[in-house]
């Protein structure tokens, strides 16, 4: 079983940034923990903070890996062209963010990626990918 | 560790309502098989499809409980009086829904309770609720 | 055959409250005469101004009664709830209002309920009640 | 007692056009059924696709017959004019449509006609002629 | 004179619920106080969570007592119905509320129930309560 | 010097039509008179229900006549296509409304002619075509 | 009989602001040509920029004078209390706005004065103080 | 203890403006009366049409004395720049309003002083002067 | 093959009106060399300025000829009815625009008819109609 | 001559991606036979994901080649970027959408590339592609 | 050189008003400064809360000094009048923001002084008048 | 001192790209300019129309040099992941427009970038970055 998970944009700063929202370990770190924890499964990440690249990569492994887990960022509230990627790939895509996106600032409220999306994780932190891996496990 | 469930209005009728959207097992079956899986805790189950009564039951279990997951059904929508209770309470509260509601009604897309929970799950059907329940335990 | 109507909040007070737009009849005075008009059929009668009564009651007819008629008074523009429950029960549902609703506040121009409902019968006094159960008889 | 029927656009189409919205019969096979079933009334009918043409038959109708039943078609969203001739005339205005306006697209959900109309019947097929005039008689 | 209070959905936590907003004071307490202060007026108080109850008692109490003060809580945001009931009773209703929901969210800037009131009284604690007794006294 | 009047749907009514608003002088009996007192130029008149029939009518008088006055009644609220044809014409033309759209319905404050017009006089009665002569004549 | 005009803010610039919309006459030459041509009458005249001084001379005049003509410039689009005096005074208003505001910016579209005003002219360029005050006299 | 009264436009008219909405006292006679209720304080009172000079008036009164009672009217809906003054002083302000503004126009329901004052006392008539007293004297 | 072209409001004007917009040429004109172009087709052509004689001549033609060239003009933007009939005929309708309307008024950007038709062509002038009929034949 | 067409994202997954909306064929093929149709002229051909590589290929081809057309997919309805770069380079650009979107979601309605272009093919399949490069030869 | 500055309402508060927002320096202290730094030039002062003052003293300096900068304050957001009067001047303006009204309240980023502006500087403290003395330096 | 500039999508064609808005001078030339004037510190460009790309820059810089100057472009108005960026960043950022966005069209009224930045500098031409560095020294 193979699992992708794709990051957005600024999600490489996560560690740096805005500590009080997002939390103090980086994504790296996160993603070994994650490895080790599901041992049985591939686990492949790719991050960028391009659209373009983010749409490249799901075309690239929407065809082919068991899931992919989609934290779009900034992207998820302005980009029609990453909704109509989910929408195209055939690969079931599991849209995470790590705060509670609607708590925040009224544009974060609306997803052009959750309509095409099989579910949304919200707010939960960086369990929010733990949780996505195991429902496709499920 | 006590973790509760409510589900508001139309919810008892899972199973039996739009089986194309929801599914044919009825939450009663579901619970159970939660309970055997969860074996190591107290979890306890609300049912109602009055808002004031899903009121009352918040209040009464969300001082004393460790985690309460909350699918307000069409009053996820309508209803800052709900709202207000998950803002009040002690308990962090996970909203569920067992379908992506951003793929219906644009009435759907809106939340009184999401910005007041500590996270939402969406669209992962009934394993929406397992999820939440392994979010709490860790 | 069985058809049920359900009247929701304040329409108790017919024939107390604002007779220059409701008339001054109360709705019990009304349903003897209909019974009287329509003594071929079973016909049933629930009023209550809490909107989950209204659910459990339109749960309780909508499997087995052969037409619900309902009037949701100001429910009708609020409860995304109602109108689930109209969607997920198997009678057809006539949705009535006594008075012209289009000829009033901007708020009651809305309706939850109407998308779900067979039809809709706005304006014609209590006469609508009258139409609707000749309506489901034809 | 003289009951006058003013279709509007596309009505004429009726039987023709998408017969899974509006069925397979056409209005005038139809008008033939009403005239016998209510003999004792001076039935008569009007269809045009002009907005000013419905005007001018509203005007030479509404201020010497009983009850006008007039369904306008794709007018009823954009005419403000025949909304205010229905507000002009003597005669009481019963709007009819075929099809449930509240369960298609939300330009329909509007209607400048319905504010000045004595009442609306909405989605209960042709039988809402037959609803209208039987609530003329009445 | 006979003056009735009704409190709304989650009135019932005030002392517990975010004191920074509502103080630490319960209603029970304050209502002793009120009595004593106005003893010479019979003072009634009823609260509840369920928007149909509101209703129920805002009719019991709206044609026989001489003034009726109502914070709806959640509630004024969202229920027509309320609304309704308060423009159908007899008795002057006067609405109060004890933070400023001026300053606060979007959502509750709006009133269902303001324009059927006498009047308001906005962000003045506890206080707003006597002050609506002192008015309807004068 | 020749000035022509164009009046839309339901200005034929004047008269009959909801006196209180429009007064109870017909359009006939005001041209006389205005005929009598403007005998110095040439004055014509033109008036019809039908939306296209109007278009035709600035056509045909657009590119001779020395000044167009039009009250488009209902049509001015919703007619692009009347719009577009005061903006193709060479005639300059005075919008008048008889009574104050201003104080009406919102939709009335809106109108698709006036920005193509030379001016509008609104709300003065009859006597706003009076007026409008003088100022084409000066 | 005396018709009383009342200036807004930047009128006193007329002549010498935009003359490709206002023209090039200020606006004590116009006055004067019109005190001239109206030699019957009394005709006062009063400018400000600022919008609490409009109020003051509208309640000066607004219980004794026959007409007021009001250009309010800028504060047309944006002054609630301009709008209510208007409201309050006896003396009739005629609003007149030199340019044509609906083919300018859409702000300008919306007057808080016309509703309570007698009526507007507008687009007539100064020509519509004149037809105002024949109105008055009429 | 000294208590500022500032009313804004219009206000001077109060007994002769509209006295269906607003009564025929006017508020000389009112304060009057006002002073001897509550001879104990020092009760001072500024009224203006002009928005700046209510800021003005703000401004000197704003820091030394113990509460203002602001009755922006007009201004109440549009200015900016008297909210931005109640926030910079010192002194606690009530905004008052003779009439229900929740029961007239939409434009009246918006208020930018409401989120920087202490509250709020709406549709009480000349009574809300007299609760506001009490409140601050409490 | 049988292809029909039905031109809407002022379009008889081109080559008179705003031909800084429209062009010089008349629609006559364009149309002969059109014929000769495709002389194997049958080309026959409709303009009204009237709103339901292009229902009408649809409706003649939507039944029997092999492609419809719709350019509504201003009916384009508000007319419900001719949409509703380029839904019900089987004649597949391609709608053209001379101008560029996503360059010109934000209301020329909405289309009642696009929904519908297969497809449309814009702001490639008299061309648009050439290619497609070039489409039609392919 | 030289046109250069440019694809937008998703546009790679032609003949893959939901070929109910879209087909079977791929871009390629089409282009190849495109080529062969069109072989008179240097036909060039652009795709990327990647929304500022599509800007820097617009300004590449923007100031030497004759015509391009544009489908930049879902960057169409969020690219303010793109827009600004059709208009600022020379060449004209014609916008070309293979599925109708006006039939799709509402945020498919709007183009931030069309003002800016010389014009739109929308609906006919990839036919679009071979009208827009017959428009340019013309 | 003459350059002029305009300060609005409230801005005679700085130092005194939320110095978290504005900071503790009042405006003479910086303006003191300010003539130091650029004592080649003749700069002058003006402060109002008053609208209409503001547009005096803007007709009045713009004619004839080479530079004007406005900080309206509130007014900003609601001036209509004022943004007309800096169209009407010759003298270019530059607006300032002490603080990034972008970063405050909705109602704050619109200004209507802007689009008439030559430029504005917003959120740089005082020293955004500096920078706009030295741009019109430069 | 290091003071970066980043400049977004269509910025690299100033001087080739609308002159009437833009002037005729390259980057590149005015930034040889800049880096005479201000020899005293370090001054870097980078300028990409990828959005992606500016972010990645943004990163680079964004937590060792003391001030960046960032010109979006049509970014600035569809870019929350650049708005998350500065954000992110511990470098203060001035964002700066070369035209008047507010006198252009609507859409570029909202910047998603101006609440997050220090500040704005718009309209002032090139010297909007000569500005922007001076404030950084002071």
């Amino acid at each position: 079983m193979h699992i992708h998970i794709i990051n957005g944009p600024n999600l490489n700063l996560l560690g740096l940034r805005e500590p009080e929202i997002y939390g103090t370990e980086t994504f790296e770190d996160f993603l070994s923990k994650l490895k080790s924890q599901f041992s049985e499964i591939q686990l492949t990440y790719f991050q960028s903070n391009v659209e373009g690249e983010i749409i490249n990569n799901l075309q690239e492994n929407g065809f082919n890996c068991d899931g992919i887990i989609l934290n779009a960022g900034g992207y998820t509230h302005t980009s029609v062209a990453i909704g109509d990627c989910v929408a195209a790939i055939k690969t079931p895509v599991i849209e995470v963010h790590i705060s509670n996106i609607y708590a925040r600032e009224n544009f974060r409220h609306q997803s052009y990626i959750a309509p095409y999306a099989a579910g949304s994780i919200v707010g939960l932190g960086l369990n929010g990918y733990t949780l996505a891996i195991t429902h496709f496990i499920q």
